[in-house]
């Protein structure tokens, strides 16, 4: 089956905003076995999107729109799809009492008569709730084999909609199973990982397996497809086996939706530990990850954020004499950090970040992109240090994941109580 | 005059990559002036690329295709433009130079058959250097009005290409000069901030005004064309005056370039204060969002996240009694915070953080997205509660963006040391 991706928007076509729901979409639908041929962007103009609209139904199945929908007076792509249809509209009183109850959620401000807009739906169509935020997505079958599927523009709405409505729909109507598995790999780089795959990699044909750069992370993707589902699982089982044997601990998880950070809290909560955060450079990236996993006040109690030598002594009791003979980047200083925050917060774990994020502040010996990264667990500290490239949002992110690594490789070896 | 851009790669349709260079060209080329109705993503099929050649051709003046000009077998697009317009295909002995002169100085592999594919230049096309791969561009006038362009797909050689050679060509093409300016806005809704300016947009011909809306923020974006750069930004500045007047504190800048936490850490420079920060449900992000910005360490030397309500006592001073009375999150709670971080870090200003990021811990009474936010500057303190709406993530990006935006509203009522 042939899906075409048609999004919408002129903040695209002036390149105000990189188009990265076109490759969320293409990553997903290549996984469901969906062939895309082509990726249009037009912007919010009637006759242009008509055209794109009328032209991607002549040569794909599915047609899926993004962007639009929002409650601005340029926001068109509604009304286009009904009109290229010769579809009514019509006004579905649960969508204006949802959009009326958002409003009230979010204080006494009430909905400007755009907003009622987005209570409009076109003429039998399936309506798809939106969870994270007013406009509704929808599902129009055009004829017995053809679909339009209309979404939401701002990228957390649209992953949320096709994850919870659109991926399960596109499969019903793709007859073909296909089963996939991630094997999610930590401390290593993608052509690394690459040239250890290489031979599977050429020689497949089903499963298949791909390879995906993700944050500091590589994770490959084993992809199967079979009439069922159980025939299709099972031929990727001994592949996953092979990777694992292949990459030891590198391998943090093989669950879809398991991230680093989520693994690291149920670590920590399988084995009844705290962590502590003690960050430079990072400031506050590296607590704000883990909190950002839900349940992690079960092994999350406080953090500091220690961005000047002062604060580095005072709260972490880093020596006076680390810091004038080593510096605040260092690996001492790491290792005083990490002691201290466990020590200040009570925690059997503790990390700490320290570096040269830039654009300043690099000398020849110490040039931008060194960090040190400091592991305390139950009194016994570690560290690590690490020459980054990229700019200093890159190398703080990287950091973030090397620190959080660190410690889920360390906490392999504690002893569970 | 109307550019098209056609990006060709397979791995684009699959969701391997994103395609950055889409929004890197649109950016640059509406700063040239130019229009851009459409872009396209094709694969490495002779068929599809041809068709979408065609249909550029026939609505757009200048196409840009980008990608497919590499060395492997799959890379189609010379010899797909070629055949579209007829022409032949010819080598240039200066290329073929230029491919051994490259592998030699990269090492002893030989280049392979495929790479001499490379010196292979379409008949008529001027050649572009790249100064950063082996590709070189191609600039091939299609008749006395239309050209194709031809750049390859690596980011780092198409940017370099554009701005060294195809930027310079588009200019000369085009005699019009756009500019624009940016008014940037915190605190209120893109749909609101719509709807101030409804009568600007309805009636705007040249300057237009144009929403977008950025991660909590709103950007309202004027641009004008004239005959010259004096004429166009003379016939922006009453609309700038203009929006400034209706939009009042809420504009927080006008710099094309700056975001909301620098235009803070500047505040916070010119006055010379420092800030603290006492994170709970953001766990660091407000801290993190202004030690992102270089030169931070002026105005930040410590922050605290204080995830349990034992470390809320211990290190920010918050009462037993409040905690048990109106408990974590609350208006107290937060005032607490932000006077004891204040007065943790010997700062003059401090930033607090408490609420209900979910999915679990809401009530009735607090219910998820329940947060307050405190600012203390010089032992005044204020405190804002907002209901927020969204997954986690999401609530905790919103509550920076708020954080950061209230410091900001009362830093401008400090006055200058």
């Amino acid at each position: 089956m042939v899906i075409e991706f048609i999004s919408v928007g002129t903040e695209i076509l002036l390149g105000n905003i990189t188009n990265t729901n076109a490759r969320y979409l293409a990553e997903e639908c290549a996984v469901l076995g969906l062939t895309n041929y082509y990726q249009v962007t037009v912007g919010d103009n009637e006759s242009r999107l008509s055209a794109a609209i009328r032209t991607a139904l002549d040569r794909s199945d599915i047609v899926i729109l993004s962007g639009g929908l929002g409650p601005t007076e340029d926001d068109i792509t509604r009304e286009t799809v009904a009109k290229v249809l010769g579809r009514e509209m019509k006004e579905v009183p649960e969508i204006h009492q949802q959009i009326q109850d958002y409003f009230e959620r979010m204080g006494s401000r009430q909905p400007s008569s755009n907003n009622w807009r987005q209570a409009m739906v076109i003429d039998g169509a399936q309506i798809v709730e939106n969870h994270n935020g007013t406009a509704p997505g929808m599902i129009v079958p055009v004829d017995d084999t053809k679909h339009i599927i209309l979404m939401p523009g701002p990228p957390e709405e649209l992953k949320m909609m096709f994850e919870e409505s659109i991926a399960p729909f596109l499969a019903g109507l793709n007859h073909q199973v296909i089963c996939s598995k991630t094997v999610k790999i930590c401390g290593m780089g993608e052509s690394r990982v690459a040239d250890v795959v290489s031979d599977l990699i050429a020689a497949q044909t089903n499963p298949t397996i791909a390879t995906y750069a993700k944050g500091g992370e590589v994770h490959l993707r084993i992809t199967a497809s079979g009439s069922d589902a159980k025939a299709a699982r099972k031929s990727i089982k001994p592949i996953v086996k092979e990777l694992k044997s292949r990459f030891g601990d590198k391998v943090y998880t093989t669950r879809e939706s398991e991230t680093l950070e989520q693994h690291v809290v149920g670590l920590l909560k399988r084995k009844k530990m705290t962590v502590a955060t003690a960050e430079s450079c990072t400031g506050g990236m590296v607590a704000s990850t883990l909190i950002n996993v839900p349940g992690a006040s079960d092994v999350f109690n406080e953090g500091y954020i220690t961005y000047s030598n002062e604060a580095k002594r005072k709260i972490l009791g880093v020596k006076k004499k680390t810091l004038k003979n080593e510096g605040a980047v260092s690996e001492a200083c790491a290792e005083e950090m990490a002691k201290g925050a466990a020590k200040a917060a009570d925690a059997r774990a503790a990390i700490s970040v320290t570096g040269i994020a830039g654009p300043d502040g690099g000398t020849e010996e110490k040039p931008v992109g060194l960090v040190y990264i400091g592991c305390c667990i139950d009194d016994k500290v570690w560290v690590e240090s690490y020459h980054m490239n990229g700019d200093r949002q890159k190398i703080r992110e990287i950091s973030v994941k090397k620190a959080l690594d660190m410690l889920r490789r360390h906490l392999n070896h504690v002893e569970q109580d």
